[in-house]
């Protein structure tokens, strides 16, 4: 079963105005640049287009090894606003909505007077809700009556969006000082092959118009720096939040959101089950500087009580029109759970395991009907193109077990989610489908070779899948493992998994664990598809490590903050870190002190002087060891 | 750069009179037997093959699924007799030498007065050690005179060993109740293509006589319970151990083996490098009930105060026969790395990363000569196949950085190798080799294609390999992944990793962070190859997840502490483990419950009949409707 990722607190709602009137900003730890990083802006061609990275700034090559300059290194940063100092983060305003003037510059939505679902706008009114209410001015938008706002629908009539533009510089950032950074670490070496190809925005509309790629971004989230998610991109990753039944706090969800994205989370879904959940889904949106998903069944289902025969389509209809205008960025819709298939699980050894598939089984056994999200799939797009939220076609037949994987049940579903993306495509709303789930290493090409089949082309983002079962504990690194391969064969995000997968609920902790996994499980994945310029960090990293440059080399990781703790568990001395050896060897065992030495051997000899080499044996010999058979020769 | 896996200990070797007499036995928590598991022995064709399984009972199935009696699984088990109660253990005396008798049967061999080596005998005679040297009574053996005792010898005689019949045993033991768990697991279906072939003793032999596995069994270690390394047995891992410059006891030392067995290690290397290092390995020898490892070299180095340009061959010579007297099992020698290979390693990112290679990489400069390991290979050979050392040839060019992975230098050695390899099994001698290192995904296939090619399918044993450099403090997770791909496409043993590489040195909990992370690859890769049986665990724990049998979960996992832990800190109650309902989703969620209600309606229908399916549904939603609309129906 897929479990529902989200911390463990004991606060209640009623913490809100204690938390506004105290702090109205997340916690430190989660906001503080990390070491020797700073927030750089690109500018696009208008100077609204600001695309963020992180810029890691590197020291010097120690004279031994050549006393050069290291330049800069430029990571894709999906912390948004927080980690800029510039930026004065008050969670009662929420972030700039800096998308704003580009959609109403379409001169495509109009501003409604408020919400136009019957929830949200008995929401609006409860005065019980008044002090958790998020205090929002604006208004929410629609598109005009007949128009598509979709950017599927502008790729298609050959328009380049400002969110295009943004991501086309997003994505290709490592090619601004890659060459640069390619000379240093290897002076005279030719780098043709590794020269990334330029990502174009004009390339970004083209794959969004062919459905390969999507970008996920509500109209009534302009607060998003836009991204891209499909397979020529970088590949991408979602991190699960949301409260309990037991209840936390909004303030606290809002930490969760940008606790994820400090540590490389690129979209966030937000599972919450438990009551107020309209009110935490628009601080959360309000103050998300990434895309936002949700599985609005989980909302419908509490609106009648948890009783999953009492779902009607009208109180579906209303939940997505409520969430719409509040900004969410993509639906996990599970359309695919059609009647006829519902019995093809009952030989399995884990049969239904996803928890909106589970709610759409139960429905249909419990009227004997076709599901109702089959059946009005076509309204359904009929809302999403007017609010551009992304179908996440949810996979509620995935295996949840090693046993189940690639069976009829999940293929069955598969193949009719393919169906329902030409129907999306019809309509121009952006898709992606859901994917699994538990699947041995044998079985994973196969589930992204049918996907593609089946669904055009369409963008995957699996949930690992897990490799194995026997590792409860540990199903982050089971996951994790899959997740890389998937991502390699093409999957364009992968859904964490942490620690406490199948066991309960993770805390912060584990949410830094899952997500740098899934960080490592995407960027090797990047690495194996030949991403233009993905290995940069990578050289980056080993060139410091291969330089002692320690504090170089914790900056350039993942997870700086880590690396610099266990190192310092050893050895904790400030010296260690500028040690010309390798702690861990000692002096006399060092081999990245040896390596020096063939260097400087072969550079004085050259390397492909085979002749001169045998001739120079018993001479080179003598001249070893009269310098001391030392490594470091000062210049 | 490779990082010598320690732990972090300010012990001495005074510390060993106070822990001998204190305890005599290592830690509690390394040896208490898992929750619900109890050892079991499977006895072979004569009484004194007695082969360890670690059998789980599991309870029964709750009624609501069917309450059926669940039959216990039997696994796999590296621990020896640190965790079978009716052995007391004293480490001052060693394990019981099961295979002494095996050896002595086969009157090949001869009991020396005592070590032969010039180093084993100076130790034996040195007062100041008297204190810290076990109290071995038996005395080394060695072959007799113009024997070969190796089991490739046997197998290529057609000798079927004692050793040879243990493994058919211990890799086959899931064979042994496989039918009756399928059966309860599946009631009715037809499993034929997961019925496992028998491993047959026959088998066992052939593969070793084929060269295509080996098994790593010194005469002077009759204490291991024999195992075997090739690709088409379970994939294994290894463990390293090993004290530091700054020294840790050796008590630490043989607590740390058992705790590695514990958690799974199949081997475990010795990478002291501190002083008294013969002492200690003697130590953790005869309380090992797994093969041990070591890198001579590195020894060597010490007797010559850690210069490589004065090593010769006659102090590796006596290394190595001191080692072999004292019962290694395999030897790591990195006879590969030719003195025209060096100057390959010259561009680099990070140059030459292993310590054996950098040494020789060092001596081969200081001299401008050709390897003496490599000169001496065939003088190498007659040394092993005296006491039946394994060869473990090393790769001391292995890439340590995505940058290098696969370049010249790497295959270059990797092809010397594979003569290496020829000349080992001219002698009979017993040979794995060695592999990366730093490997993105894409290229890991390769790898595995030339080994076998290069190598004729002597088995492979990779370190990692890591799919990318970012992520110090995760390793054990960057080449998790890369592990468990090279398991899957062939390789036979896997060198854990834990998240302290590159950082610093492994404490306990890395050291079972890493073996498990390890042990997941491992399986994930026997999951991939369909290795017969290898299934049965994962169905075995989905079906107690699905039937809420949160015990059974956390007992047949591969670290049920972690799992029980992690479960409690959400719901500590007992009672929480015993609900029908999984703890996260709450009741009105939960999908495994759903599925319940699909598999009994499913039942009554008959899955094929789509005709009835289509009449009854009125019918069937009434009938549902008025049950309740309840998942459990109590029997």
């Amino acid at each position: 079963m897929r479990l529902f990722l989200e911390y463990t607190v004991n606060a209640t709602d009623k913490n809100l105005s204690k938390f506004l009137n105290e702090t109205a900003s997340v916690d430190e730890g989660a906001t503080k640049p990390f070491a020797k990083s700073r927030k750089v802006y690109v500018e696009g061609s208008r100077p609204d287009i600001r695309v963020p990275f992180r810029e890691i700034s590197l020291s010097d090559t120690p004279s031994a090894f050549g006393a050069e300059k290291n330049p800069p290194v430029v990571v894709y940063d999906t912390s948004g606003p927080y980690t800029d100092p510039e930026v004065n983060i008050d969670i009662r305003s929420g972030l700039p909505a800096l998308r704003a003037k580009w959609i109403e510059d379409r001169n495509d939505t109009e501003q409604l007077d408020g919400p136009t679902s019957v929830f949200g706008q008995q929401r609006k009114v409860d005065p019980e809700l008044a002090e958790m209410r998020f205090n929002l001015t604006r208004l929410p938008r629609r598109a005009k009556a007949g128009k598509n706002v979709s950017q599927m629908y502008y790729a298609r009539q050959g328009i380049i969006t400002p969110e295009m533009e943004f991501i086309a510089i997003r994505e290709n950032q490592r090619r601004e000082n890659m060459s640069e950074l390619l000379q240093t670490q290897h002076p005279g070496q030719d780098f043709g092959a590794s020269i990334p190809k330029m990502i174009t925005p004009e390339f970004v509309r083209d794959e969004v118009a062919r459905g390969r790629a999507i970008i996920p971004a509500n109209i009534n989230h302009p607060e998003i720096e836009p991204m891209i998610i499909g397979r020529n991109f970088l590949v991408k990753i979602n991190a699960n939040i949301g409260n309990s039944a037991l209840g936390s706090s909004i303030s606290e969800e809002v930490e969760k959101m940008v606790w994820s994205t400090r540590w490389g989370g690129d979209t966030v879904m937000d599972l919450s089950t438990g009551k107020n959940i309209h009110e935490t889904r628009e601080w959360i949106i309000r103050n998300s500087p990434v895309p936002i998903g949700t599985v609005p069944i989980y909302q419908a289902l509490e609106k009648v009580d948890g009783k999953a025969e009492d779902l009607t389509w009208e109180i579906f209809r209303d939940t997505l029109i409520e969430q719409a205008e509040q900004g969410v960025d993509y639906f996990t819709i599970h359309a695919g759970v059609r009647l006829a298939y519902i019995p093809m699980t009952a030989k399995r050894m884990t049969g239904i395991v996803s928890r909106g598939g589970s709610i759409m089984a139960k429905w249909c056994l419990a009227h004997h009907k076709e599901s109702f999200l089959y059946e009005h799939f076509e309204d359904i797009c009929e809302i999403m193109k007017q609010y551009d939220v992304s179908f996440s076609l949810g996979d509620g037949l995935r295996p949840g077990s090693i046993y189940d994987a690639n069976d009829e049940a999940q293929f069955a579903e598969l193949k009719t989610l393919g169906e329902l993306t030409q129907i999306a495509w019809k309509h121009d709303v952006q898709c992606m489908i859901e994917g699994p789930g538990h699947v041995p290493m044998h079985m994973i090409k196969e589930n992204m070779d049918l996907q593609l089949e089946h669904c055009g082309e369409a963008p995957f983002y699996t949930l690992g899948p897990l490799t194995t079962d026997i590792a409860p504990g540990y199903d982050h690194i089971t996951s994790g493992i899959g997740a890389a391969m998937i991502g390699w064969y093409g999957c364009a995000m992968l859904c964490y998994v942490t620690p406490k997968e199948h066991l309960g609920l993770p805390d912060k902790e584990d949410v830094r664990v899952g997500i740098i996994t899934y960080k490592i499980a995407a960027h090797a994945a990047d690495l194996a598809k030949g991403h233009p310029g993905a290995q940069i960090r990578d050289n980056a990293l080993s060139k410091a490590r291969f330089e002692f440059r320690w504090e170089d080399q914790f900056n350039l990781g993942l997870d700086p903050e880590k690396a610099k703790e266990f190192h310092d568990e050893t050895l904790p001395q400030e010296g260690a870190k500028q040690a010309h050896f390798c702690s861990m060897c000692g002096p006399h065992f060092c081999s990245m002190k040896i390596t020096q030495d063939v260097r400087d051997y072969a550079d004085q000899l050259g390397v492909d002087e085979k002749e001169a080499l045998a001739k120079g044996m018993q001479e080179k010999a003598i001249e070893f060891v009269k310098k001391g058979s030392e490594v470091y020769q000062k210049v």
